[in-house]
């Protein structure tokens, strides 16, 4: 009954033959070969443009780099209060941009609302020297609250940033699941909705460690190569993290992984609901969040289960918080199996 | 014939056998898993210390890191000219330590002489608030000619760093060659030498991506959680990156791997002297640099053979460079079997 | 009519006076002289203290490298989230502090209450390795909303800071004119009250570019005299900065002016409170803040009265915000006069 | 006998009285006034170009801002090895520009040659992601050692630089030295013969502290006010800076002072030559370096004399170097008198 993260899981089956597969023979390090070849081939395909794409082993490093190189060091990067980047990544955005500034925006169920982020563009204080600009708009996919934003929300979204100038980049730790969930192509919920640069999650969808960088605009990436390795995610046998990447895209195994995950997500809530649990915030990705009792959550864990506690903030009004209410996150993975998640919510409704 | 680089061999096949057993179950991220207890206490036991050791995947992000811990901002790093460092990290220890400056100090054989290090720290250029401190002395081991510090040596030039407030970082991405060679406990060759805090590689030596940031004194490392996870290299799946390091570290996988690449560099560097081409610098650890004529060079690499060419700087008074000459570098790896080396030496000599 | 900053003014003319009269013979340069060594004196006798100080130009620079000081780059600085720090140094503080963050507590009349700072510090969020590190309590003097902090709060506000570990600065632009009004010494209000370091303004108070980083534990500030060199703050002909801290800090001016700031500061609130226009704040500075109907702003400026129209963040619950409301600030200083006041008052009560 | 650098004299006498008479009134701060449009004005003028200026107060702001505009942070500064930028600014360029890197090249006289700077950058190291991206070519006019660079010689590096999209800087401290001698305009001097950027002194030839940052293409500038700001280099009190290089630039008083230093240069090194104490390097700006006894250089410091011992560093080949040699600098300024020059040589040939 590990709900902890998605990240608890280990590597899904395929990437690890994969991984196998491709020790045999001398390489040349550093990216040139072929395994980075497809990979970044598989990728180009997958959103259906001539992208250029930089692949490292952190999600953090995914987006700390793809943020630095849209932001001179005064700039602003605009994002949900709760983003990952502001309060999970202990100032890696900021080293990396040289001390950028990361404003954080407040949001119903973990998102932006186009009328937020307008607001906060059109305030008076932006003009002058003694004041940071504005030059990135970063969108969670999935958020922190496991909601996800929809085609034409990104694309409200990114409208309004163009036109002030910012350059929008998605957290896309968990993109494969709000696709599968929306069923939609990856291109629709990305570049074709105004999406910049793109960080591009395989680990949490079953690599061991892949995450990649995704220029839309191959002009944009000027400087990329060094500003990665300087960073020191360039790395020497890079076919290994290459051939992750390529497995991830084979035979839609990231959208496979993504839908079983969705699902157990999905029979989780269903089955709280049914025992008295509802969700606090919609669950469109692999993540349920909801209001238990300290008594409950302590069981829980003496049973086995595996499970954060999270800051109760930014709470739906409709959340019926009690004195005694522990907001507590479950992630589902490749690896959660409907066993679990009942025996799971057969502890927890049996209180 | 593949003598580009050692990092052009896969993973070594226990590590990789090591890999795939530690896919199962769900595992606590970020380091909090028995994999990570296990690869620590390994490096402390081969150590011989109570050390505090940090995982990462890259060599660059090994040295920054480490190097970043012990210099101020203003600080300056004392290196061979020739180091990696230097030469190859695209100014990633500038970034990580905040535009920190690298001196690099001359020295024969890819090495800095005891008399260079204290000439260089007694200059009277350094005490004003106009100049930066001299905080850090790295030391490249094996170095980049493939040449070794031997402990005594080690042990001198580490007196003296300490006498002028220096730290002892030692870039051990080839320090298992090096031990090996000497077949010295590795102890010997660094703490009880003067070493505060090691580079130590394990992915030249048959990991996938595995390098430990090693602080032979625990208290010297505060904070350093911290710093690696905002450099984006804190793994979440970390039990794979702990594992590659508790298997090459098991039944001395990294000094068996370290003499067969040692054994294969001499066979290489005693044929070829017996053809006549006697390597430029001693050939202490797993390179050989050899001046070719460029008709050799291209008909190796024509029929397959690969290498890469250097620059022929610092090339010692003694090395027999004509119009023609190539100074070319040849690493051997576990991988590199003797049938490679004679085919290429056969090549070689055939000219 | 010049109500737009304490900057517009010139230079008092003591101080102007002597600058001219340090203009003669040859000086060594970068503060080794005697003007820096009356400076400094000046300091230490004014806090009561021996201290440790350090001459800039600007109070951007004077805040920034003194936060830096306190702070590793994963640290944050906990502050008013309307401090100058946070919304008008274009980053300065992350630039010097690579990359630290800026954490914006909320507060009535610009202040930090101690119960909030409270709060904040024991969020569970701060352990792990993903968040970064409160390091930094830092507090304007006066505040933005013209407030001041009075001893017994700052003691209160420094004992939470220092439990957790944090160290407090002071920014005391204004720092002249909150003794003026508290008649309270410097050290009582300054390190007796547990500020650690001071960001001390002179240029406010009639000099023309004259701060000071004055640390109360003088082994705090090792390496500090490099720190103010590479960020290009170590004046040249250094006397010339020390000699306006000097007569600043001589027979009482810095007072002197505070308190003639503070009196025109009162004269034009109580006016205007007569006038029906009460101040949002209470106006314990030099600074008066006051919501006037835009026609009257219109007509104010379309008579010559310079002053900044600000956003109404944070404006309190009493105060009487109309459809047509502009909130103001009017800054006094040495140079303001009665008559210039009563214009003012004068235009603005005929509405 | 003050000849310890140009800075020790204090501020030209039509610099004070412009900074006296600036003070009346109350003006905008940050640069909305009119002495720093009028500043900006003259500095157009002298260069016969529309340019973009900021002032700042310190050299090393100068050169560090300006050079951070043209660089990656993974960039390389090429300059001589012995540029101040180099060794004399604790790493300011290295902190304003993210960890860049600069490349010390040697070279006679303290220039670069043509020949020098195209085998740097031809060298075939510059190309792969590993290493930094050569980006700026500095030069110093004048010179560490007091020569100068002719415009052909600085349009022949322009164009080795520019070719290889490098842009270049001059750091100007003495510019007007250099200029003053050639008797060449400073069109000519700068951006017709390809300066892309001007670090612009005024402080060493009489100003209080004031420094210009000149940017011949007005494009290349977007962005700087942020930079500058976030530097802590905008001055509140702004127009105080801008009169002095208004006074600076007018009726000639920039080349007047440096005609009257370098004349006292000449005057200097020619008696010690008379008395067989030749200068090093030849006198081309306001510097003379020269070997002296040990014995001499007590018996001047005893009678008073100011100046500083260097480094032997770099010395040609032809200089005459005995076991009790040491090499001096003297600086002569706007205050420097016939005088004094005559009294130190009297000392020093008595020998």
């Amino acid at each position: 009954m590990n709900f902890a993260s998605d990240n608890t899981a280990g590597v899904a089956p395929d990437i690890m033959t994969a991984l196998a597969k491709a020790n045999e023979g001398f390489v040349l390090g550093y990216g040139n070969d072929a395994w980075t070849r497809r990979a970044e081939q598989r990728i180009a395909e997958v959103f259906n443009r001539d992208v250029a794409s930089f692949l490292v082993t952190t999600g953090t490093a995914c987006n700390s780099l793809a943020i630095a190189n849209f932001t001179p060091p005064w700039g602003a990067v605009l994002c949900h209060e709760n983003a990952h980047i502001v309060t999970d990544e202990c100032g890696a955005p900021e080293f990396f941009g040289n001390g950028i500034k990361l404003v954080g925006l407040p949001g119903d169920n973990g998102k932006i609302a186009a009328g937020v982020l307008k607001a906060a563009l059109e305030k008076p204080q932006w003009g002058a020297p003694h004041h940071v600009v504005p030059s990135v708009l970063s969108l969670s996919q999935a958020s922190e609250a496991g909601t996800i934003y929809r085609p034409a929300e990104i694309r409200e979204l990114a409208v309004i940033a163009h036109a002030h100038g910012l350059a929008v980049n998605m957290d896309g730790a968990r993109l494969a699941n709000a696709l599968a969930r929306m069923n939609a192509p990856a291109d629709e919920a990305t570049w074709k909705a105004g999406v910049d640069v793109l960080s591009f999650g395989a680990t949490k969808g079953g690599a061991m460690a892949a995450e990649a960088i995704v220029f839309f605009d191959k002009e944009r990436a000027a400087g990329f190569d060094r500003r990665r390795k300087r960073g020191g995610h360039l790395l020497s046998k890079h076919r290994f993290v290459a051939v992750q990447m390529e497995a991830y895209l084979t035979d839609d195994l990231w959208l496979r992984v993504a839908r079983h995950a969705n699902a157990m997500a999905d029979r989780l809530s269903d089955k709280l609901s049914a025992a008295g649990i509802a969700p606090v915030w919609p669950v469109e990705a692999n993540e349920v969040f909801a209001l238990i009792s300290r008594a409950t959550c302590d069981i829980l864990k003496a049973k086995g289960a595996a499970f954060y506690e999270r800051l109760p903030d930014n709470l739906p009004a409709s959340a019926a918080v009690k004195p005694d209410s522990v907001l507590v996150r479950m992630v589902t993975s490749f690896a959660t199996t409907t066993a679990e998640v009942d025996a799971f919510v057969a502890i927890a409704s049996a209180r």
